[in-house]
């Protein structure tokens, strides 16, 4: 399913191979949470800025419009028009940051919608139904994602039941993609390594789950608060003991220069509305750093966001014109730097792979970091 | 300048020759007022959609970022990347519609700036230097468009003063368009019919602009609260007293069956927000009618908005799914209704002008009415 390509030090190309089509890897994947990426950007758009994965969040999903009617209208494939891979998350996530009064037990959470306030409940089960009914290729399993706050010996409990709770899901996602009216019954299933910054937890969790056999494994919990060191120390302890032959995500991560830190420590899977949610508020990323549109030195600029750069905002529009835009409040300003900076991460990706396959990452890397510090 | 193809009753098919290409008439230009079409919608994506002419707001402009910005830019045709056709209005219109504490003067108005409050003055003079520096293929006269509640004395007053207004204008253009650093200077000018729903005040003031020889002619101060029927009275009015041999352009008018009946009537150009305002808000137009896609029937609709509309909307989407988009205040559901909605239009005006063609737009008109009328 995951076939290496070329190692170079501990990074890694390969081709992860899906019923939607193969992924090749590192990728990154474009996060589209209410099935739509923020911004006015269209399925069309992601074909015309190279997106191989679309990202869509489980909770948004299930609170509007509501899983069971994206099944009716054929699985999230369909809905969206998209037909190359989709990544859902467990749902986990949002509801521990974004709903309210929630109350975690065995079985699992329960909690109020952000929408409309009504009680919700979701377990490892549900969140599996949910994923099954929006028809993902890959559904992330459901886990609790303690907070970087959090003391030692709650972060060992939550782990050792979100070790249960992956268990659940494994069990529950086998029966699902036997059921005769389930969609995609090919969906896989990635577990999440947890144990916040805590080496011990972290690495024995690691080994536990990789006796699983998923289908790929990510590393959760970090980008919540913790440096970029503890973030890097983390990822270096803990991916030696997550199986070699399966494909490494590191969710919610991050900057160019976290995703090429990571890479070099052996991560293939990226997710992060940073690109999305920076563009639309006009900071847009070069290869010489990230420049703030709104600034008044770019009123007159005639120059593209970035030369040589193929987006349809840098091949159209000046910064000079796209400023005047983000002034203007019109959303087609959102929309050409959300444009822009997608295709930057889903272009520097390409580069990283092209850079691995020829045994030159850590050259490529330090131009490539040289150059974000370097400036204009 | 502009050639007449076909007179069918009295619509006619024609060619209207400008230094950015040709417009074939009738037409329906594509409103972007601050230099963008509001709903994420580009000058790129216009293309796709079929538009013929942009038009831009002056006043917008005038205050952000400012004309001689756009100047320094290169002008409206490089700043926003389009090279058909632009028309720019006068400006009086929203200097009498947005801007606050007015004072109206022979010399011109004075008004307060509705982004930041600041006094600003404009004339016929200025709203012509205005012009020049926004480079637009088509300059409008600066004119007052009175309250349709007006009294006739009042507007025959105003009138006269538009009259003289109009004579600046156009020996301020012919000046303007003789400078060294002008950028169009080509620039045309059309001037504008007012006079409220007095007829003989609209036809006195006919025959005044007319002896003019300007480039166009438009019907100002309609759609401003009286009745359609009076307002196609007025039309039929006051067509037969401009020049035959010049278009005739009715200001912010309308929806789709308002556009036929003038058509039929003798009108060349049009322009509307109507399209783009009713996109954002989800209302989007068919041959059977208007659809307010927030309607809870359309959840699970599967259908494009419309079979066989060749815009990206409903090439490539459902209801259900723009319906979700709207309704979850994804920025993208606006840009879908507002491609489609002039789309629709675009490609009604090119419908338009083969019936004419064809001798057959009576009976055209009729059909598309009566499925209008008829709905779903």
């Amino acid at each position: 399913m995951f076939e290496i390509k070329n190692i170079d030090g501990c990074a890694k190309s390969g081709i992860f191979k899906t019923v939607h089509g193969d992924i090749k890897t590192p990728v990154f994947m474009n996060v589209g949470t209410a099935a739509a990426i923020k911004g006015a950007v269209s399925t069309v758009d992601l074909k015309n800025i190279n997106t191989q994965v679309e990202l869509s969040n489980t909770y948004h999903l299930h609170v509007r419009p509501g899983d069971k009617i994206v099944k009716e209208m054929g699985g999230l494939h369909k809905f969206m028009n998209w037909d190359r891979p989709i990544l859902t998350d467990s749902g986990g996530f949002q509801v521990f940051s974004l709903a309210k009064l929630r109350k975690i037990k065995e079985e699992g959470v329960y909690f109020n919608s952000h929408v409309d306030g009504r009680k919700i409940f979701m377990g490892p089960e549900e969140s599996m139904q949910i994923q099954s009914n929006l028809a993902s290729t890959i559904a992330m399993a459901f886990d609790e994602c303690p907070s970087s706050m959090a003391d030692r010996e709650y972060v060992k409990k939550s782990v050792d039941r979100t070790t249960r709770w992956l268990i659940r899901c494994k069990n529950e996602i086998e029966r699902l993609n036997s059921l005769e009216d389930t969609i995609n019954k090919n969906q896989m299933l990635f577990g999440i390594n947890q144990g916040a910054i805590f080496d011990d937890i972290r690495i024995e969790h690691a080994k536990e789950i990789s006796d699983l056999n998923l289908d790929g494994y990510a590393i959760g919990g970090l980008a919540v608060g913790e440096s970029h060191e503890e973030m890097y120390h983390v990822i270096e302890k803990v991916v030696p003991y997550l199986p070699s032959n399966k494909p490494v995500y590191l969710m919610g991560v991050g900057t160019p220069s976290n995703i090429l830190e990571a890479v070099e420590r052996g991560v293939d899977f990226f997710d992060c509305v940073y690109p999305s949610r920076n563009g639309r508020h006009g900071h847009v990323y070069t290869n010489h750093g990230k420049l703030n549109l709104l600034n008044k030195k770019y009123e007159l600029d005639q120059r593209p966001i970035e030369e040589g750069c193929g987006c349809e905002a840098c091949t159209h529009f000046t910064r000079g014109y796209i400023r005047h835009l983000l002034k203007a409040k019109e959303m087609l300003g959102m929309r050409l730097c959300v444009l822009h900076n997608l295709y930057f991460y889903n272009n520097m990706m390409e580069e990283i792979r092209q850079a691995i396959d020829n045994n030159e990452f850590a050259a490529y890397k330090k131009r490539k970091i040289d150059g974000f510090n370097a400036g204009e």
